[in-house]
């Protein structure tokens, strides 16, 4: 099957529209037409079917629930998900997971998929170097020089307390932010990098650059010291745990592979309804009495006990809700977060560059890259990152995308993958090419059902918001990896959050006291 | 509420039978003695109310299934509880846990107990040292030189590959043993420090043979090379993994106040059994077109469609199966685990032990211990272990279990706290003191439903067995923390197995394809 969102270039056919998904649903819907009265009430209608969404949905419909799940898109993963080309996975949004991420790895054991994952990285041939690019040339290093490169300058970025960050937030997984996190999280990493003087080395400051810059796809500026403190604790105060936990491990046949089992396990369970390329225009809650209904673009009202909203963040915004989202909910939806991440693959003819590692900055918009596997065609396939900082849009320029991978060091490319939504296409000599002349092509930052990669926040907004967006309104239950207490922003927080969201409305419908 | 297991000595009262605990289950049994005729069937029955058969007979019970849980003893846990003692939570069993273990802490996250955690260790104040006793004397460090101590050592000894062991192990998740793994199974760290030679200095050895034998609480000849091995992996490959992963957070409320969340989810779903102080004396599978039956010592028998056999390994073959265990399953039973570890709580006076830490060996009983909470009383919590080094009992002789807390450093003993059962008391001079003839009192080793602490295997039984003992057995599933692929031996693992288990029960009776 495939999905319309993404896109694929290669030399031979150009740009062409949609790529193959195993994550791409049919039928669309297992409702008919006429169960779309209002007086056909669900237990709980979820909305979203990434892995908040997918997580929610399962739950609730194993547990004994009638659940209906609603999906803008025409698949399952939400910002999650691969594209199997050549029966090579590529993975358009969120891609690494570890058995360090507590809830993600829940399900990969319980699914008995814990030997289907393998490493990005394979340094046991080919060149073998970190290379740092920077407006004065090219450095290069081994992998050990770059870890230790890495780990001083992360390091000293974090140690407010003598302890590397230990002390400043011991315990990652709350659910509360203490008075100290609040005040970092006042703080912008370029704050902190201008507290700390002249601390770091020229290297240290360009990789730690380079490596701040992939985790929150915004400017130094706009990126909550908070956050990036809550990240690096998680990850157990290390460079090597970053890496673990943030860019090692993948799943050998695709992130899709392993959402598709959650909604297998639902449906099985003979309590599900689902209904794709829905996409929910109003959610109104009767209160305490009434039901919640649920209308969707196309003009469908469904009713249900309760709503779990697993929409991200940034398009929470984007559903009328009634009675309005509270405030402190509808000021950080006005806020947003600012991760504008931009992905892309690329099939490489270099073998060697399959142990290559690199950081391009600040001069190029792909900011850090490395080799991410091998393809059936025996080439190098490589993935690379950028964000706010010298942003561009992958598929405005095919030439400029190319000539971005080239900012790492000269790779001859034949295959280009990105995702993006809501593509046009025009024909030039005969062949399907991309439309250059403005904005036509969409990708995460312009797709309208995400408008942005992972949870990332500019400073304030957690110490303002966080327990805000947590909170329930009513009958309504807000579910979504941006506001998780563990890893925000991972598949892991998605997780967290569906499981919760599920848990909770089980809770209420049962009449007992929360478990 | 309080349960037979366990006994507390004071000073003032000596020693006394039977311990506060909030998770033994009143009223013992829900159902009535009328259920017991075989006519009623359940779906499955679940043999064992530790985290693995707490896990299997919630999902289980949540997922819709009529669900049956049998237990020999009087309260939830198994191996893992707590004895709340004048509002002091005292661990008998297993304690720690980390948002690093996966499945364990998805369900923290879900009860939403994040927040009700704390770390053992309390460095702020005292003497603040780590004491290192053995025959030529004390030497006092400081914990940092404590833990340069513990990484250097601990390094060296798995550093069998020039990487710290993270080549020879790198997924530790496996639910298989790869060839190196059965390798190192092979041997014992015994053998593993012949290999070395001269690598230790004298105090690295100390402090690495106490760790080794606080983990496996057997003999550095009876500690599986490979199993020590996992446990590093497992904690990302360094000692401050180590501790984290192992010994440093804690319910604030005790262990039995997480497992009681289990227990009460199963009750609210309407759709669990359950009968205490009910040891099962027999198993027999009907086959392909009966069902399972279950008879208890006391004569009860019970029936369903799959039985989950939640018991410890050192216990399988107390059970009758009919037909009888496979060959490898019932090798590996006769062979059991060589974990014989004695855990001893002691209130002494002393507050600035607060911050100690200690390694007594090798000519101690009590080989590790620490200072792990502030009582009520004001007074210091000490924890210590020992093991199948110079085994001992210590309700046996009270005077010598004080003795072996002195082995650390001088501190005055209040009270002692242990885990046993089937405890025989005798008055002298009208106190309840220990009978001190013989085997009168039973501790872990004694106790006739564990024979041993935490899994830990001797060289070749996981070689030999692993996959055997994970392996189902008709219509019956084998679900326990002893073979785990994951946090074996933890509560992390025992609940990934009941998770399994109570999977696979289900994705068998809704005849779908395995989830």
């Amino acid at each position: 099957m495939a999905s319309r969102d993404g896109y694929s270039w290669t030399k031979a056919d150009g740009l062409r529209p949609g790529v193959p998904c195993i994550g791409a649903i049919q039928p669309p819907s297992n409702i008919a037409s006429s169960s779309s009265s209002p007086s056909t009430e669900f237990d709980v209608i979820v909305v979203g079917a990434g892995y908040a969404g997918l997580t929610a949905a399962r739950d609730a419909s194993v547990a004994g629930l009638k659940v209906l799940l609603l999906e803008a898109r025409d698949r399952i993963g939400g910002r999650s998900w691969s594209s199997n080309i050549d029966g090579y996975p590529y993975e358009m949004g969120g891609t690494w997971v570890y058995w360090g991420q507590a809830t993600v790895w829940r399900e990969i054991a319980r699914y008995g998929m814990q030997d289907e994952l393998e490493s990005s990285y394979d340094f046991s041939r080919g060149i073998n170097k970190f290379l740092l690019a920077s407006t004065g040339g090219t450095q290069s290093f081994t992998h050990e020089e770059e870890d230790a490169l890495m780990q001083s300058g992360l390091a000293k970025l974090f140690n407010v307390d003598g302890k590397d960050g230990r002390d400043a937030l011991p315990m990652p997984h709350s659910a509360h932010l203490s008075p100290s996190d609040r005040r970092f999280d006042g703080m912008s990493v370029a704050d902190r990098l201008a507290e700390m003087g002249g601390q770091l080395t020229p290297t240290e400051r360009l990789c730690l650059e380079g490596f701040v810059l992939l985790c929150s796809g915004a400017t130094l500026a706009t990126t909550s010291f908070y956050e990036m403190l809550h990240w690096w604790a998680l990850s157990g105060y290390t460079y090597e745990g970053c890496v673990n936990h943030l860019v090692r491990f993948k799943f050998r046949a695709g992130q899709s592979s392993f959402a598709v089992r959650f909604l297998g396990e639902a449906l099985a369970s003979g309590n599900l309804s689902y209904a794709f390329s829905e996409p929910v225009a109003a959610v109104r809650d009767g209160g305490a009495q009434g039901s919640v209904t649920v209308t969707t673009r196309s003009g469908r009202t469904f009713a249900a006990k309760r709503v779990i909203s697993a929409l991200p963040l940034n398009v929470l915004d984007t559903v009328a809700f009634e009675p309005p989202l509270q405030e402190g909910k509808a000021a950080a939806a006005r806020t947003g977060h600012v991760n504008q991440t931009v992905k892309v693959h690329a099939e490489i003819r270099e073998r060697e560059l399959r142990s290559f590692t690199g950081v391009s900055y600040p001069h190029n918009g792909l900011i850090y890259g490395f080799g991410d596997g091998e393809t059936p065609a025996g080439n190098t396939h490589v993935v690379a990152f950028g964000g706010q900082h010298k942003h561009f849009h992958p598929e405005d320029d095919i030439d400029r995308t190319i000539a971005e991978f080239h900012g790492f060091t000269p790779m001859n490319v034949e295959r280009l993958v990105s995702a993006i939504r809501n593509y046009k296409l025009c024909r030039r000599g005969g062949r399907l090419i991309a439309d250059r002349r403005g904005q036509v092509f969409h990708n995460w930052s312009r797709d309208e059902f995400a408008k942005g990669a992972w949870f990332f926040p500019a400073p304030g907004l957690l110490a303002s918001h966080f327990e805000d967006l947590r909170a329930r309104q009513g009958n309504i239950f807000f579910a979504s990896s941006d506001w998780a207490s563990g890893w925000r922003s991972f598949i892991d927080g998605a997780i967290e959050e569906g499981t919760r969201a599920a848990a909770s409305v089980r809770a209420d419908l049962i009449g007992r006291s929360k478990i």
